[in-house]
């Protein structure tokens, strides 16, 4: 067992995605020296579990070439937990190869959309992730595997989405050999009665094992959700910063939940995420520069922090 | 008393103050038939409550000068509860002449906010509506007296607001002859859990006389704010047609809670708000396009209605 099986005590986790779900989904292509510079300047602002990237081919997504060598020096700062998604066995090997923290392997309970963005249906990624655990154990490798349920909550191109399913898939990906299972909104169709129900199910059927939760703003419920959850004992939500981000294969998915508002909303509630927020708030303005020309989202930046924000003296 | 005096068992009310809030921190000034198309559009979307503006003198709020008009029309639809702002007696006067049904006092429970936005202490401000009641008691009107304590999570200008104070306020307001009472967070400083306990004091301290919760969407909480609140048992919500307002008081302050991502929220928890969701956001595109180069927010009329949202079947 790695050291990062389990939060530190009383702590609210928010894992950076920015890297790999929002840069997948637009156009600019990052230099790797500004991504680094992005991990380092994250790392300093106090986040501690950043996906760096996705273990895809290049040529599908040439955003994302780069995440071995973004992996490599993640690896080199202390206490930093590097996630990297995988999409199949070979992504996985070299995932555990980069010796990453965590390889999350996304699952769509929506079986359309799955087809649609993964060519597999949700039970042949359950028999990947079999492999993917065998592979692992047969490394020597501590990174733990995280099955991503996604389209959770509906889907774009299916509809409804039985909770039934989505409770099935995360029970047979845990018997599979998966370490941790996870939650997503992939496109927006959640809301807090909805994430009340399935998260307290989820919770139930994962306890420990459960791991996080993955929102999206499409319709402006993304934080509302991220309360709902934390209401149901969740304590890791993935973010983006400026909420950049989407899924290729959901048409209007656009936005994930903008990690700077998303820290700000768990300050400000008295949680301890041991973010520096007047930090990540520069980092958006430098990354968003990057990225001119292409969406980003959050609200944060333009009000800035409330005089009578817990932290925000400290970090003056 | 008033038919109105309760809203409809299980129904959940989304009151609109687009024509108030909204209108009078921007610059452009809407005919007045095109905010008499506003309110019937909003009426026949199923809106049952609209704040259609503020009796103050028409050289401070131009915008807003046409009232007593608009307070005139909406009266003639059936079933509309009609709200006006009255920041002085001699509005309440001009308020209760139209017949409304209801008038807004707004208080600040920030001292210093109150000078600066009122020019009155929030204990002047108690003492105005002593007055107010009298002069509705003497008038033979039924209109209802909401007493809205803004500012109740934090100030711009002050700082820290005291839990103490708010609800010290909310108290004399009551004592005062308030017939119902609200809170406002007028800035965006409020967070889930600061709502929660604040509405759970506010609730056992007013009971059936507590009405509303108004939430700015400043620092982009003001969905988990509502949510937080609806968990403490409120059933209405003021917002805003495309998040249009702000305070002009409030540096940063842009921005209500916006109606139609609001009632979808709503709407997608199974909760009844009687609001059509296609019907608002057609109204939302009509009134932007009036109000072309003035901000405007929101997310959900950028992605559209899910496949899954209840009535989107009903509506298409």
């Amino acid at each position: 067992m790695s050291s990062f099986s389990q939060p530190p005590a009383g702590k609210f986790v928010v894992r950076e995605v920015g890297l790999r779900d929002g840069l997948q989904s637009i156009q600019t292509v990052l230099p790797t020296q500004r991504k680094i510079e992005w991990i380092q300047d994250a790392y300093d602002a106090g986040q501690r579990e950043i996906e760096v990237g996705s273990y895809v081919p290049a040529r599908l997504l040439p955003q994302l070439a780069d995440t071995a060598e973004l992996a490599a020096f993640a690896k080199t700062l202390p206490g930093l937990f590097v996630s990297a998604l995988v999409p199949n066995l070979r992504g996985a090997e070299n995932a555990l190869e980069s010796d990453v923290d965590l390889l999350l392997v996304p699952l769509s309970a929506s079986h359309e959309h799955s087809l649609a963005n993964l060519r597999k249906t949700p039970d042949e990624v359950v028999a990947d992730v079999g492999r993917m655990r065998a592979a692992r154990d047969a490394s020597g490798r501590k990174a733990l595997i995280e099955g991503g349920v996604g389209t959770a909550f509906g889907c774009t191109i299916q509809g409804e989405v039985k909770e039934s399913e989505v409770l099935r898939l995360m029970q047979a990906l845990l018997d599979a050999g998966a370490d941790r299972v996870s939650l997503a909104d992939t496109v927006g169709y959640a809301d807090p009665a909805s994430v009340s129900r399935l998260f307290e199910k989820a919770l139930k059927l994962a306890g420990e094992r459960f791991w996080c939760g993955h929102f999206h703003d499409t319709r402006g419920l993304a934080l509302a959700n991220v309360h709902a959850a934390l209401l149901q004992g969740v304590a890791r939500f993935d973010a983006s910063l400026a909420g950049i981000g989407g899924c290729p294969h959901a048409p209007g998915a656009s936005g994930n939940a903008a990690t700077e508002d998303l820290a700000f909303m768990l300050g400000a509630m008295g949680l301890d995420t041991g973010l520096d927020l007047a930090a990540l708030l520069r980092l958006r303005a430098k990354v968003t520069g990057w990225l001119e020309g292409e969406p980003t989202h959050g609200a944060l930046w333009r009000a800035g922090l409330p005089k009578t924000y817990p932290a925000a003296a400290a970090h003056a």
